[in-house]
């Protein structure tokens, strides 16, 4: 039974309609689409809940004393996986971090296998990152009732956790998400951030979406909301902007790629910098998914200056994280009782 | 100081002159030899005690609360690893993951010296998987007497945990042991899988052990209990049993040794598959120790149906852990007393 | 922005400037230089309150509830690492065991970046074990004020867990440091073990501190405190020494610079053995920092007598590391108000 076999499109695969519960909680996080605007507000609240600041204690709870989450990352990560790992530590849960490089899959089990001998085992929420589109909501459609998925980056796809602490920091920062100026700026066609936060965006009802790139590295007809314009000017997508996201460009593509330019001309082509902020809205802020190539898609100053929230997007994933494993771990107990 | 040396033949090297304390309780578990049917009945209990069903919450205890448990695998693992993992953080203990490939034996450390270290850190329980025979024991040899180790799989001699879950899930769906047909098929040469539970079958009275394997990997004489019938046909193996077991078979192996046929050959002669369960007892059930080869060593509708206890032997895997963690940190706090 | 271009000197790079808050009390621990004899003698005070013998109850408490600790090995480690990660769980902090290999590093991001993003997920305690000199001074410097950095081995230049453990052993053993000999043989020219150690040794008043090396491995000039007498024949440095510590000499270093033996000469001319032993004190105590190299730098069954205190080692670190952690953690808090 192979995974590849099972979904049809990158689209479909990511299982939207798997992830609320018959009485509409949700129970799986795969992607932000069909998640409206009233279900996101209240995501963003219950993770506000959780953030502190450095001069206070960290937010902390035994909301998952007895719950079993598994990280189960079949693509290398540190800053996610840590920020899972801390988020159900610090929610008092049992933490399985699965190596797979070490693992059975070496043996040649399937991921259907191993998740359901995790599932035996009693993991209640499955932290799944893969480079292959349709896994989190392929595994999501085989878990019994009492197992939440929770996708943590999906190939090219789906990244919900980053566009809910996208829109963390920018409702921090600029109060709100309705009617802002959003540009997402570098490797759109590969970039699982830059498609959940623009679905995001778009149901939060943002004033306007530009995503600019090389034309090389424009998006795919219909793997972006209709409503984005689509851009290959960093100049039209900068001005009077809001808020300005520099996407990270993977350093194969660069210089590789028909219309990808290399290191020092992708920087002066599309590289956010004080220079072109200028052209931004006033307080305009900037933010980067993370790891940043500095000096490359981002001056590496103005990452350091005060309109950076890159930083607070990390501290927001933290607080994202505990609100979604809070609220699926109470929708399987609402299901167990 | 090399291990080498220091055992004999790996039948010896199971060490169950060991593993009971001066009082007569268990304080390390390296083989299902030496352990009668009282004693492996009341580990069956005990591990019952830790069984629920995915709808309650999860077996919890302060039992190991202060103990710290290390999981020293130098053959990967994910699933047994894992259900260590949780076994020992399910009762409270501090968990220690040595990951034994970027760790001080590249330095050429020796495993004694690494064990006396960790022995002076106030490791209580060393679970340790090795491919060289006779590890375990030489280690319980070695520790001092506030330590205990269990035996999570050695090379090709004994898997004794394996051996207790799967006891406890013949008992969970045939009501006892005593009596039953039981047949156990594939590599049996190789398999610790096998060895344990036939060692603990016998014990229990079994009615009758079946080994059925290809010739070439028919068991060693005086490696299975004289009670064991060795056969080649799987047909003869499988006429009225209870119980079937299929190993997993090396992929390596296949086609690869003399009297050992290809893949389609293999599942042809030794594959356990709904047809040929037809001639097993009414009820019968189909175990595997995972992970499996689907199509190969069982046919993978087989392992989805209702005679299949695969899963059933996974969630029964913790509980058993459980048991034994409970039992033998008991043991060494009464030795401390 | 490369650690390289920020920091100067081996010697300066350790950055113990750095390491008392405003009010003087312990908020890194990165090298033992400019820590006076009452602090290291409070320090070894606390830390024996940690310690406690096989038969009694491991020490425990929840000092470090709420708090995070990220072991940050950039190289390979089994003892030291999972003494720091036993220290941080027996307090009850949160861990997270970052594996470098796996990790965003990979993709080119700075170590600097690494630390803002861990800071912003609110770790407050690093454990940082690099091959780069300066790298955890480095650090330090750019942490924000709720956060400490301790240094579990930088390079060649400094190891101060591990000096303070020494110390400890010592002071057990002999009731004091001041007026003893101690002799130190080995690669001292590699040795971060041997600088740690010779500062704290000089700081307590140790009566004569002599290092012994082949000529190849003598310390060079500025690098070791000027009290210290540079040996080349053991037993000049063997003869009355109430302590003599051997160190690992690395195996890709002998017979393979010039001036050192191959291995059986390097045993011959510089290995610590029951026979060179008969030249130090009545009661002399034989050290090792481990992991050994049996049979090399020391005779493999006198690092099992009654003299070697090889293991105690092993077990201080442990208690010296969670006085450590409790201190620079206290530190943080008071910080805070």
């Amino acid at each position: 039974m192979s995974v590849t076999r099972l979904h049809t499109t990158s689209v479909t695969a990511e299982g939207f309609e798997l992830q609320l519960s018959a009485d509409g909680r949700l129970r799986h996080l795969l992607t932000m689409r069909g998640l409206d605007r009233e279900r996101i507000g209240e995501l963003l609240d219950q993770s506000q809940a959780f953030v502190t600041s450095p001069g206070e204690p960290v937010a902390r709870s035994d909301a998952l004393r007895g719950k079993t989450v598994a990280n189960l990352f079949f693509e290398p990560s540190t800053r996610t996986r840590a920020s899972f790992d801390l988020a159900a530590k610090r929610l008092g849960a049992d933490v399985l971090n699965l190596d797979v490089n070490t693992s059975s899959r070496k043996k040649g089990e399937s991921i259907l296998d191993m998740i359901y001998t995790l599932q035996a085992m009693r993991v209640d929420v499955f932290v799944v990152r893969d480079a292959e589109a349709g896994v989190p909501g392929f595994i999501a459609r085989h878990v019994n009732e009492f197992v939440s998925i929770l996708n943590a980056g999906e190939s090219d796809v789906s990244h919900p956790t980053q566009a809910l602490l996208d829109l963390l920091t920018i409702r921090q920062r600029k109060g709100r998400i309705e009617g802002l100026k959003v540009a997402i700026v570098g490797d759109i066609a590969h970039s699982r951030v830059a498609r959940s936060a623009s679905e995001a965006l778009v149901t939060m009802g943002v004033g306007e979406l530009r995503l600019v790139s090389p034309p090389a590295l424009s998006p795919a007809a219909g793997t972006v909301p209709a409503e984005a314009r689509i851009l290959n000017r960093l100049d039209d997508g900068i001005r009077d902007a809001d808020v300005v996201m520099a996407l990270r460009i993977q350093r194969e593509r660069i210089g590789n790629l028909d219309g990808i330019p290399g290191i020092d001309e992708y920087f002066a082509s599309y590289g956010i910098s004080h220079e072109r902020m200028k052209l931004a809205a006033p307080g305009a802020i900037v933010m980067h998914p993370g790891p940043m190539n500095r000096g490359i898609e981002i001056e590496s100053s103005l990452a350091d200056s005060p309109c950076s929230v890159i930083t607070q997007q990390v501290a927001n994933g933290v607080a994202v994280r505990m609100a979604i494993l809070s609220t699926v771990t109470q929708t399987l107990d609402n299901q167990r009782r």
